[in-house]
């Protein structure tokens, strides 16, 4: 008999079921579209119906010791999803309670990015650090930060928004509502943004001057860095700068062991490792200077978000 | 027989060591220069035996707990204060380690930002907050900040220094020797430099115009803006605009329950309170707004600093 904890990555798409064990590996797993129910209520049956079906498939070996779930907007505090922008159910969705009434299991919610923070602490390269910043790099930025050895989630659960950080007081809108949020810069819609801000100030030539804005991937602006684009390797050091200024000061504030960059844009490599770091160096406070790494997350490639949720269970096992 | 801690406040001209009880009273007090013996060791000699002398004068009616510090680049985690820009003692003083020896007490430090922290909350209007920022203005800008109700000190014990954040990576030279730190605009020193630059800028008449770069004094700023001086007004309304720019990305890291302003240029009250909220606010994410209390700390007026260092082990004995 395993015990495993089922760790539950909710998308605006997608919602992926995983049975994790204690050393964070993902032993079943199974995916349903999120928003295909028509209330919420039926949405948290079919996540049951879900765990249940796992574990039938396991036929006796696994005993679920809980529940994690990792959700855009989610509350630590609440045990709520509240007015998650990509999900239809809008206000304030008690899923931790709902759920807990449904399975007598303990449920931990968080989001999508504390959730990587505490898997990269149970299960990746910050096994041992107290103080450490885990910067997610999708379509949006997001941070899950540990101090002290745990999880800042602030007064009202919500801490670690380093993606809505102000660039600029008047710069791009956000989806969040406001201007010049760190993440209409760093993430992969931020590089496509810089990329066309670049291709309309230069005159340099470019193969991205082909795309349209809404063909351009991050992985095209890569591809085309890694073959010497003037304008694509421009809009990393410019990501790169945007990026290690903010991280300067997220040291300021936290003095961190390390710094992890997971997922999308972090896949770049050196492209954006080294104008970040170099930047962050720039702007740091002397006592701070060569003490902090920037480095890519022991969970790269693997299902972080599904270990992440599972993680947040495992940590109040123990 | 009453229990007391001493605490001392480490200043580049003054030390002040307090006796200081349970309720955050200090019932004793002196100072000393700071830099008047030749050698660090003596200096730490003449600390005891003015402990001692102060225990002697309270006549066999106090017990001595502990030691509790406050000093600029003062290291928690090493005990340490390490190259300190106003001490002509510089590299690694060990003081926690040399006054165990010589008291046989347990001895704590941190910086002074630090301490008043903890002693907002234990003494001040943060008692019973687990998540809290204090910002001190003095002749710098120095920030103490609670997460999860423990102080945020960092892998290397120099965590919050918000002073030293980024405002403009190529803006007003910094004693720390970057370019562009917040306390190079936020501090007496800062609202001063604003006010040159507003002078040269403007054609608007001023009553500061008669008073040259070395005389000119936050309190003069303050009550010229009082009497409705534009250029004054002005000023206080670009340092609050920075800080409250900067406060905003403080709430998306930490969201903490309320910000406490302390210390010289937080007399001014309405006049920095007023422009910090409203660009605070305006630069909120969403989930944050009207959420947070930025309020003078419980301290102001009172010897914060010392019972802020004594704060420090009241905390660690309970």
């Amino acid at each position: 008999m395993v015990d495993v904890v089922a760790g539950i990555d909710i998308g605006g798409t997608n919602t992926v079921i995983g049975l994790v064990n204690r050393d964070g590996d993902c032993i079943s797993e199974v995916s349903l579209p999120t928003q295909a129910e028509s209330s919420f209520a039926n949405y948290l049956a079919s996540i049951v119906s879900k765990i249940d079906g796992l574990v039938q498939v396991a036929n006796g070996t696994v005993r679920v010791k809980g529940i994690g779930i990792g959700a855009p907007n989610g509350s630590y505090n609440l045990g709520a999803i509240v007015d998650a922008p990509n999900l239809k159910w809008k206000g304030i969705l008690p899923i931790c309670r709902e759920l807990k009434l449904q399975t007598k299991l303990p449920v931990a919610l968080t989001n999508d990015a504390n959730a990587a923070a505490v898997g990269e602490m149970l299960f990746g390269e910050a096994k041992g650090m107290k103080d450490f910043i885990v910067i997610t790099l999708g379509t949006g930025l997001g941070s899950g930060i540990v101090s002290n050895g745990k999880l800042v989630i602030g007064n009202d659960g919500f801490a670690g928004e380093m993606g809505h950080t102000v660039v600029k007081p008047f710069g791009r809108q956000c989806g969040c509502g406001k201007r010049g949020c760190l993440e209409t810069y760093v993430s992969a819609t931020g590089i496509c943004r810089t990329v066309y801000k670049l291709l309309a100030s230069s005159n340099q030539p470019s193969m991205l001057r082909s795309i349209s804005f809404e063909q351009l991937t991050s992985k095209m602006i890569t591809e085309a860095a890694q073959k010497g684009d003037p304008i694509a390797r421009e809009a990393f050091e410019y990501t790169g700068r945007i990026l290690g200024t903010k991280l300067s000061d997220a040291v300021a504030f936290f003095s961190p062991e390390a710094i992890f960059l997971f997922g999308g844009l972090s896949k770049a490599g050196d492209l954006i490792l080294d104008p970040t770091k170099r930047h962050m160096e720039e702007n740091m406070f002397p006592v701070f200077k060569n003490n902090v790494k920037i480095i890519p997350s022991g969970l790269n490639g693997k299902n972080a978000a599904v270990m992440g949720a599972a993680a947040l269970i495992w940590q109040e096992l123990e």
